[in-house]
């Protein structure tokens, strides 16, 4: 977390801030469950809503001598309560506080993801419909294979998204739970109503077996999810720059007037973003491992997680929100050359079509090894030294006997390959 | 994946027969399709199913000459099917075939994990009715906490596979897809229908975007949840190590009648099991970042995925596999040792009791910052030296001004503690 | 990065100050060069180092604007020098400067870490000869197994990080190059002098082969380094934490008056330091992969790697900074209980003689299967019912046959078991 | 480790016969050094050495009674040994022989991989003097930046693949220790003697400090070395996988005759090797952090580290070594186009010189930021419509009042970029 790939609503999740604030509804909600159930006096819950206050400063100032993040919140909200504070957290333990204020901190987090989630899913989704009969090659191996629409690359991206919204929602749901059941999570000193009072003031839904800690696999899931995401992100990366490559050039990021590509090489115009998302991809992923390293926890807690969590709850949803954030604006303003993409298809002088002729060719009664060899034996010619595959195919004897000239013209023709571009839009987006 | 660490079961499903028994079927399914839409004569696909037979040894042969398996198989099959068979694969790539198989293989392995994972919830379901109530010290960082309920650590471990056989459902429902869609994904020498056609025979939901492959973030979230399960199993295995440790001892892992535990010492009961649960967890979750790293294929595909597939498909479920049936076996037999439980918990002269005194101290009128003083005054007294804290604290000034003896003793109660194992237990089994 | 895991020394490196500062090395030294080679004049080299100055704000109001530090850095080193400014940086790319950088904060970090280490093993090694003779049980599988001494111990982890420290030299060594080589490496704009003389003067050496960047094996074997020795650092950790548990309570973390372990429950003493350094181990582990991923840049150079690096290179230095700094304190500071230590050796009743007792029966004629069969027999009756194995022994027909109880009792003797220790000590520490 | 990744060579290694065969050597050695103390009698030794067999398969049916490896081999030994038998394995543990055996496989396979590395780093060499002068464009974040030359590049690669081989020699060296020290390592029931004599007979170092086990920090820097030579694989991979895209095709994997690129596009030829490279990189990374978490055991050792190296072991080095074998196949036979690397250099109208231009400009009294704006208006030109740069910067009445157009062409000189390619050959062969 830092702060050129920060973005400020982001990181206020997970400053003190938000935390006192987070840590203070919590036990002031419980406080009036507790007053519900006559365990502490009624005046005592009202005394904390109405004066109870913290300061940062003070706190850090007491966390030195007492070493104990919790007690010295509760020690300097004491000091505004009063007398009535001896009521606050009866029979609670800070994991309680803890735990629950981390399941609403990544529920926020994972608000503010999903919410990016679909920033980039709508730049994704306008794209594609803009480019939807943009013919461009499709390529595998990174060698060109057969024609798409710059509209179907858009589209898979965002039908992967969409996979990782789903995820994410769960992932999120998954973790926002909440926990007050005391030192070991038997609830002995405190009734089960606080736990279920406090989760419904704070939209989580009650954790059915705590330890005095949530249990870790939760965490685990939310960060792997996480991680898939930015691997998703990386894919989407990876194509900008390879399209951006002097020798393909059929999209560019956004140069900014005033931009410089390098400072030694005026000429240059980089894809810094997309190679920036590629690396933010490998920091969120690199946050895995730990977060499942941190399932297995000795007996009913140990607090090795904590420190994990410190760090890789902000980094790893700050850099994702930023990546997302960046992502969108990437392909909300990528620059398209449909001429570029036309001229890379032809370069390859009708190679793409091959499959079809061979499949005619089979159709004609060839069979499929020696139609493999005709056309391979003349896709080779042109792959080699250039020239119109349709030529040498006509000119070529085994080839002719089954089909003629006239016949295989028209395999030569884009409109064969898009002819289902509705089908998989009404697929990916639910409509046409 | 080596013997040791494999069962059968699993391991079928990733050897050669099981793999062209799947081609096959996609084949023949997609000739049936091709048929009905008279691309193909209705007797070639007859002639498929009839005919249709295959050697791995032959196979493999062909291969070392194409260098390519599908072709290798298809030239096979082509032996047994004779000229139909140039019908068969009719505009489709291998990738249609190695995608879609790998979909009915992660499917089948994740319904064998689901089995797997059934298997433990109930053997930790029945141990934990076993011992809903017997007595044992909760213990957070290693040091003895408040009292809980063997019956109540085993139910945290079945919430915790409960929420992994959940994740595993979606994970495999996410991965079982079927991409019949050609070269680039664009249907353009293929109708959907066949696609729609063989995902309905097997059982597989229909990819509504592929490009040639079926995209990789389905599988990198299949194998990060294999990663979250196999950390839960630590988890497990991590308590059972612990539990069985010489100063501990509370329960063991059974010992076969002629096992020997060290070559050196003949006094050694070592909890082996649970050690090789713990080192399968690290092989399973190193396996996730990788899947990760396939997400990001070039353009339309490359096929760095698949050799990472190739291991680590069969590797992950198959470790997994192994581990989740050992656990199983683990939980069924484990020896449980009540009255070490009882000794344990008696070790500390009634320190598990110090909240309850603490927040009893704070109800009579005590400040909590005395009172804490107070309590921690006296428990370090018996920490160090021994002796009963009952007794030490009736002797304290400050105490017994809030507090009598009579009104302490009391507090000394292990059903105090235990009062809302149905509550918990209800949560977590739907019943008490 | 977080206050509560940076120790400042560590952090100042990575802050803009330091980072500044070394740009402004690099490209006055690099005028230095340039102007011994003719190429600018001595007079602008001259003018550099005295007017040379810039302002951290400043540099980024200008970045705001270029989105490019190196050339905003320039910019306002511009604003100070005047006219002569044109001179800076001739040649050379903004690579050759980050770069360069880079290996002088990893080269200070290196330094500060090892330095960490040196701290570290002095406080092992002040430990481990304080107990060189402090009897205490091995354990293997968490079960006692034969005895060793608490020094014995603290040299294993002794000698574990002098490895470290080597390892951390030659990492430290290896990145610590210089590369001023210009656009694609050929050094087309530049003399390599330039290169020899930066890296003369930062304590460099030269990179023999850059292509824009320094080649980032060198940064994935330098972060990988440190992943090893965080997982050195858990293995510390983990003991402690055994020992502190309270069944075992053999050695302790200090605990500060004014400290509390609980903010529930007073008596509690938790081993927080350990607990935390095991959970940064994860953090630290979590950046190997992830540089590890930097090394396949595409062609001469992306900057993939950058976003990476600005993460964990202050992340991973100052985390494992910190938690070699608390490693340290804690072993200065831990408190050891030798009388614990002796009572949890006597608790087995001298089962952990039992290799000894094996051998002599073998010695004395008994075959090797029998005498494992008679051991394991009372072994395994004092591990169950407790008792004296001595006892037993001489209790069993088949042993006394072979040996009598006279032969037996000197067997059960702990300095058979520590005869070696100054052997170890004399290989660890190079001195008895 | 599967069949399609293995070379058979590296797999001995790893096969039962192989680790027997060891065994047996060590037992049979700490036999002799026994004998020599006179702990046991001289002809024990020798029917050892006389009479010593065994059979996997009856190994395999003894462990299954037993559970444990090292007995099952031991019974089998005593069988063919007879009443000598009993003198074997004195004082030692399991952990002794399945440690001491590790290191010797582990020196093993680092010795291949070192063969394996001298083989890559030949053919590289081989090549890079072949195309040492074969001057193509150089692309950072792949866009045209300046000229280098094929063979530099390659140079990179064996510089780098040279520091992978100091690394490896560093790591074996640190991994071939040998252990024999009995249950915890005190040397309570064996002399130091008899590790010294089999270490110096296995040609290993002594472990000044073992628990039982061998420290697996030595286990976990092997495993990170690996891991860093496969990610500078995966460097080597992505290039010749750039290179090899349509687009660019300056070299190609060789395809073999008979070879099929693609079942249903004949015209397809694919860098199918390296992007298995890219894969096989994946799968070797994934194996550093779990073998960073075996090196936290508990206290003097447990047991889990042991799945994990059974697992990781084979797969690690096997898979390295079939990469390494595959990489230098790649590299001997790799198809060089030169006149599409110069075609591809020409393709930018001369861009590429532009910072030689602007050094000029700035050199010849023109601000540097003026100069910039003045060349970077005339590239950006160039990269949108083509068109020659030299005749570009010719029109611009800025430029040429510093430069004249007779000043600018020589500029245009290909000569300028690799005049310093002797320089860095000699750096990186150590001759020119």
């Amino acid at each position: 977390m830092i702060p050129r790939y920060t973005r400020p609503e982001m990181a206020r999740i997970w400053e003190p801030e938000n935390r006192f604030r987070i840590w203070f509804e919590i036990e002031a909600h419980a406080c009036d469950a507790q007053a519900e159930l006559g365990v502490i006096p009624k005046h005592a819950a009202e005394a904390v809503w109405e004066r109870g206050k913290w300061e940062v400063e003070r706190i850090d100032e007491i966390e030195r001598e007492t070493r104990h993040d919790v007690i010295a919140f509760l020690t300097n909200l004491a000091e505004h309560v009063g007398h009535e504070a001896r009521f606050v957290h009866q029979g609670m333990t800070s994991s309680d506080v803890l735990d629950t204020c981390l399941a609403v901190q990544l529920k926020q987090a994972g608000d503010l993801l999903i919410q990016d989630l679909d920033g980039l899913l709508a730049a994704l989704k306008r794209r594609a419909y803009e480019h939807k009969h943009t013919v461009t090659i499709g390529r595998s191996h990174g060698i060109h294979a057969e024609p798409t629409t710059f509209g179907l690359k858009l589209a898979g991206h965002y039908a992967a998204f969409a996979r990782a919204r789903a995820r994410l929602v769960a992932a999120r749901d998954e973790v926002a739970t909440c926990a007050i059941s005391g030192a070991v999570g038997t609830f002995a000193n405190i009734d089960p109503h606080v736990e279920a009072h406090v989760a419904a003031k704070l939209g989580l839904t009650v954790e059915p077996h705590s330890t005095q800690v949530i249990p870790r696999d939760r965490h685990a899931q939310f960060f792997a999810v996480l991680g898939v995401i930015a691997s998703s992100l990386e894919n989407l990366a990876v194509e900008i720059r390879h399209l951006q490559r002097t020798e393909v050039r059929e999209a560019e990021e956004y140069f900014h007037p005033g931009q410089k590509g390098s400072s030694a090489m005026p000429h240059k115009r980089n894809p810094v973003l997309s190679e920036n998302l590629t690396g933010l991809a490998r920091i969120v992923r690199g946050y895995v491992v730990p977060a499942m390293e941190n399932v297995a926890l000795w007996h009913e807690r140990d607090i090795s997680h904590s420190s994990v969590e410190r760090m890789i709850g902000p980094d790893a949803t700050v850099t994702l929100d930023f990546a997302l954030a960046r992502a969108t604006g990437m392909i909300e303003k990528l620059v398209v050359y449909p001429e570029r993409m036309q001229k890379n298809l032809d370069d390859l002088g009708g190679l793409v079509f091959s499959q079809r002729v061979l499949l005619a060719l089979t159709q004609a009664g060839m069979s499929r090894e020696n139609a493999y060899l005709a056309v391979q034996r003349n896709a080779m010619q042109v792959w080699r030294h250039g020239g119109s595959f349709l030529d040498l195919l006509a000119a070529d004897h085994d080839v002719v006997q089954h089909i003629s000239r006239d016949e295989l013209a028209p395999m030569f023709n884009m409109a064969y390959h898009t002819k289902h571009v509705d089908t998989i839009f009404r697929r990916v987006f639910g409509e046409g």
